[in-house]
């Protein structure tokens, strides 16, 4: 069986071989049919799908976004089934596809952790879900999540650095930011060490390079300055202060979390694990599921589909 | 004679003919050459040109910038001059001709208003100019005036909503929004009535129509939203509260300089002179200017050229 987690940037598949992530944006028209076509061996393989790329702005709406990745993947896996946040599973497009994928995570881990608080730390979002809470989740879209701190919008990757500064400060001088796309998450994190160039897998905001040297200067471009002007370390600061600000949002929102629910354990996933791991003295799932901890809800859905023995009947 | 003003997304001409506006985003490669070559009649036409674009991403460095964008302007014009920070006017590409637009603006209405605030307030930025502080205003770079307070990166159309906004209230519920570039002040500024759809200049970020349906779409899109789930009224509060915002911080800004320099009076140009002149009570340059308070770097490096006899040397 393949489990298959369809983002709006990242195409993730976990099959026998192991896990799989490919960056397909589908707002550029990313071919999610020719790329999943590379998994058939059989074509009617049990194939257990999850998504959150029905907000891609590409689409009028989600049920049109809903629609076309549902026809995508039984284009390739005709034996397709889609879980919802009805924590059901779907052969069909139903609105409740939309933005399922962490639901998933939560009904496949509730099992061994079940009075943890899961993080899922990825390239754009982070999911924060109480599992002990899991009665109370199926049901909830992202913007009621939004509301009640599940769904923090700031990831390891694909965050505009503007939108989470309004200003840095260099040398003890209050400096506003330019709001222009200038750099994002991934220059801050791969100049402080905390993502290797491998892991920097979207575009780069200038479609240049992907190294230190590259990110410091779509660092400095963010208080619209050549790097001569502020000089690496310069640079080096504005990395910081966003990172400062991003790490004090996702660990206030899981102890916040974790507090109202009494949560024994914090369990961290995503290609954040590492270091928030570190943050928060939880425990990074990459210890018990390997690379799957990366790809979370495709791993997931394909536990859930197998447990519930979803293809038996 | 012609003055010309490069900005990295917009290129402004103003000839006898009157002011025009083009949409020409240097960072999609948009060809400088061949839409000036539309406006030569005489190839030894004096060429008054000032600039802003060189901190586009497309070039490694300002200095490059500059190079590529007087290059591009010489090929069409090459009588053209170029005024820089120094306020003084340069055959060649040097350092000083970067972001020296603001400066052209301020030497030029000193004359007329030399004790006046000028807000000039365009698609992407808000210069804050004390006219009475000319003197000392020779120099400084973008990123000093982002530290002054003289430039604020926000603007009527072109301003990433998640950059202003952290969260928004919808229906008393404070809702954090989403960080990916959904909506842009143009949908804010169109839903209100601001700007028509033919103000709308720039692209949409979903590459989609100019309306209000379509604004709306992309407006509910900041908080996960289908416009179904949170209604018109609901998108009608997220640009209402953006607005707020960016009022907020442009008017203190304005009144904050105006203070600091005893200005007698606050002059408005750009987009946002019509909203702004209200909200602060000062005076709209359209009145004195017409069309060429749209477009008053344009307007002014061809009038200190004009006055300065540039061309005369």
């Amino acid at each position: 069986m393949i489990g298959i987690d369809v983002g709006g940037a990242n195409l993730k598949v976990v099959d026998d071989e192991g896990v799989h992530i490919h960056y397909c944006p589908l707002w550029e028209k990313a071919p999610i049919t020719a790329l999943l076509e590379r998994y058939v061996t059989d074509r009617e393989e049990p194939v257990a799908v999850v998504m959150s790329g029905e907000l891609a702005d590409c689409f009028d709406n989600k049920m049109q976004g809903v629609a076309f990745i549902v026809d995508a993947v039984r284009e390739a896996f005709p034996r397709a089934r889609f879980y919802g946040t009805d924590a059901a599973f779907h052969r069909d497009a139903v609105p409740q596809l939309a933005a399922a994928n962490w639901l998933a995570s939560a009904d496949c881990l509730r099992t061994n952790h079940p009075r943890a608080v899961l993080l899922d730390i990825g390239s754009t979002t982070a999911d924060i879900i109480p599992l002990a809470r899991f009665p109370e989740l199926p049901g909830l879209t992202d913007l009621a999540r939004l509301q009640k701190g599940f769904l923090l919008y700031t990831g390891m990757l694909r965050t505009n650095i503007a939108t989470l500064l309004q200003s840095v400060e260099l040398g003890g001088v209050r400096t506003p930011v330019s709001t222009e796309y200038f750099a994002t998450s991934a220059d801050a994190h791969l100049v402080l060490g905390n993502i290797t160039p491998g892991q920097y897998t979207c575009d780069t905001p200038d479609h240049r390079e992907k190294t230190r040297a590259a990110s410091l200067r779509r660092l400095a471009r963010v208080v619209c300055a050549d790097l001569e002007e502020i000089g690496e370390d310069g640079a080096v600061q504005i990395a910081w202060q966003f990172w400062e600000k991003q790490r004090n949002m996702v660990c206030d929102a899981v102890r916040n979390c974790a507090a109202a629910c009494s949560a024994a354990e914090i369990i961290v996933a995503g290609i954040g694990a590492p270091l928030f791991t570190r943050e928060l003295g939880g425990v990074d799932l990459a210890r018990e599921l390997g690379p799957a901890a990366d790809a979370l809800p495709a791993f997931a859905v394909r536990e859930i589909a197998l447990r519930d023995r979803v293809f038996s009947r």
